[in-house]
């Protein structure tokens, strides 16, 4: 396996430059990722310069931020001057504003025009991802004439597979793909041969909810419109991949108690690390200082019964993971818009029946054992509450993204981490209140 | 907003028709996903006949495979004739083999040769997934013959925006697009403007493998081949991009504790649900039968300190937060292949480091409200565990994951639910040997 960590370490210069030229561009990219950072700078500085533009559109954009504050201006402005708008508003979104207001300054004017219409949309919208570089045609034209205008004007647009058709006022008409325009007869007209009933979206739009549009209807592009109709850009299908693939990312993350990295694990460092991690963290240990006080509260009864304490860590545990659960189904069902806030009866009830079902089981399986080791009492005890947790965590669960995502709260953020926590103090206090009464403490 | 279950319900057959000419496709697939599974094929036989097909087309292959069981035999050979072949090799997968037989009995035999051909490769390789039916260039034709070859054979094949060319015995020597195509001059070879060192699939890979692929290097279309580098299929955007998503909602569910549902939330009953979750909360539930042993173990140090119960929630719900972030991190990084199983060592010494720091900021926040609540002794024990677990459980959530790749088990099955659970009883362990040393028990 090749190591470019070594051969940087020996200085091995000629090793690593003809490494660089035994493998493609997106060998070359993996490998980089796999740098801590200053190693990732003297790599890259060693790249052939023909290569080094492509490794660099290649990046993600937080560690093309990183290497530009590691290059030479003159390099900085030829690598940012060959990106496309798109990728290039990315990039200047991770810089400090400085660095981006001199980048910008040293662009082409042509260049920087198309970068400024785009930083001039919110974050977040398609207007930020879509490139504004089009070929449009007219629906009065033949498919030869379209054809003759795509191989004049297309090398600079993104994207040439799904081509926009305009009135004269630039509104959106229709679309043709490319592969119907090389198939149809050259005598054809658009007006007959393009697709009227259109996707589009709007350039204020949710980044997202394009991006799957562009998934779920197999779209190769998604013309952007601006608020009258009229063609601003086109969203192409791998924008739209890296959007999506990032807001996994962003979801897996929160899912697992933590903020997105944003960038590869091992060009990561350690300080990082900690960081992305801490804020979770300390939410979620105050939020489970709580459980302390619940069990504060019952202190006489576990002192009655110490036994009553050997079952928390199993009872605790069970609530989080059917909780999880539900969490987990409904938030990606919101993600992909299967379901909406205004199921929150039909969820709340399926829930209650699930979480009835599977706590009637886990019962069932628990109170033989427990009956022969710490007593019928004890087993009733424990019965009774895994049922009722199992009910509760199945509900909240699925009803706290609900709301989240009602008033407007990405419903990641209360999945399994934060719903774990919240369902263990209410899991002991009916714990305890079944122990108090069947117990007759 | 529509309501297809109530147009259902009430037997407005026309308004639901209505509702039908109203909408677009996806419109349509979208709101059938909200609908029972009994509605679902009410619903569907009110679709037009040629909007159907459309549909049928858009929906996931279990669900599918659910309306196929609802039809009439003529209604489903049309709609499976008509699919692309490696979406009719998805929705046999779905079926139980009986009807899958039956079903590939009614095509016609040209249909039938290119399903079996995808059928003959494992499930979870691109074999299954790519489309057979391609148009290949070879070098010496000029890009006035190749557009003319496409426009001739270009209506079967599912892309055509990548073009392979290949040599007389089919062996893919490069590719080009449709857009370098048209752009070219008439009179160019092929030869001359193909790009020649090209990414490619074997067709016994695995299809997630393939699929991260197009998305990374932002390719239109895979060309896969054999052993013997012979073309055989294309892998298209829209297929990698399927691939991807249904691979993430299967880490996601994984990652919450289940497995994944394969089918919308609300089109899925409660029966189904329970049993997608049964299994793991069963496995979870014994595994934490662990900490009851533990727990009982040291009951004596227990019935000395009572107060010592309160923090085992915090304590465990801690170490499950942080091995759920550890192991999070790495499962995506594995995923995405910027972490391999010989990164063993740095991962586990990162880890090392980031799980002391979390532990003692979390110490420090936590040792002088505990000291003045429970006292100076029970504090230490307390911040002492903490840093212990934090250490613990990071190095576990980094570790296990890629052990579990290097024995070739899917990674996201050790992820945050079983290393939360096995983190408890070595945390309480930890903590009660703590105890038992600083209070002298």
């Amino acid at each position: 396996m090749p190591n470019l960590e070594q051969y940087i370490d020996k200085k091995q210069w000629n090793k690593l430059q003809q490494w660089y030229l035994d493998h493609d561009i997106f060998e070359i990219v993996d490998e980089l990722y796999r740098l801590e950072p200053t190693d990732l700078a003297v790599a890259f500085r060693l790249l052939p310069k023909d290569i080094a533009l492509a490794v660099f559109e290649n990046m993600d954009p937080p560690s093309q931020g990183e290497l530009i504050s590691s290059l030479r201006d003159t390099q900085v402005i030829e690598l940012i001057e060959k990106m496309e708008p798109d990728d290039r508003v990315r990039l200047l979104d991770e810089l400090p504003a400085k660095v981006a207001k001199e980048m910008l300054e040293g662009l082409s004017s042509e260049e920087r025009g198309l970068t400024s219409i785009l930083l001039g949309y919110p974050e977040e919208t398609v207007g930020r991802v879509m490139s504004p570089e089009f070929v449009a045609l007219r629906e009065f034209m033949t498919a030869a004439q379209a054809l003759e205008k795509v191989r004049k004007s297309g090398r600079e647009a993104e994207t040439i597979y799904l081509l926009p058709v305009t009135d004269e006022y630039l509104i959106l008409v229709g679309v043709i793909s490319l592969r119907d325009l090389v198939l149809a007869k050259p005598d054809a007209v658009i007006n007959d041969i393009m697709i009227k009933n259109v996707y589009s979206a709007r350039v204020d739009e949710d980044q997202e909810k394009a991006a799957r549009l562009v998934q779920e209807a197999d779209l190769i592009a998604l013309p952007v419109i601006d608020m009258e109709g009229r063609l601003v850009g086109m969203l192409t299908v791998d924008d739209a991949m890296e959007i999506l693939e990032y807001e996994y990312t962003e979801d897996i993350a929160l899912g697992g108690a933590s903020r997105p990295l944003e960038r590869p694990y091992l060009s990561a460092s350690v300080r990082l690390l900690a960081r992305t991690r801490a804020l979770w963290l300390m939410v979620l240990i105050l939020a489970a200082t709580l459980s302390v006080n619940v069990l504060n509260y019952f202190e006489h009864t576990l002192e009655a019964v110490v036994t009553l304490a050997l079952f928390i860590p199993l009872l605790i545990d069970t609530g989080g993971n059917v909780g999880s659960q539900s969490a987990t189904l409904i938030v990606r069902a919101l993600a992909v818009d299967e379901v909406r806030f205004r199921d929150f009866f039909k969820v709340t009830f399926r829930e209650l029946r699930v979480g009835s079902l599977l706590g009637v089981m886990l019962a069932i399986v628990a109170i033989f054992p427990v009956s022969i080791f710490f007593g019928f009492n004890i087993a009733m005890v424990l019965s009774l509450s895994l049922v009722t947790i199992c009910v509760i965590s199945a509900v909240a669960g699925a009803v706290l993204p609900l709301i989240a995502k009602r008033v407007g709260v990405d419903p990641a953020v209360v999945s399994a981490p934060i719903i774990t926590t919240l369902v263990d103090s209410t899991g002991l206090i009916i714990y305890f209140l079944i122990a108090n009464a069947i117990l007759g403490l």
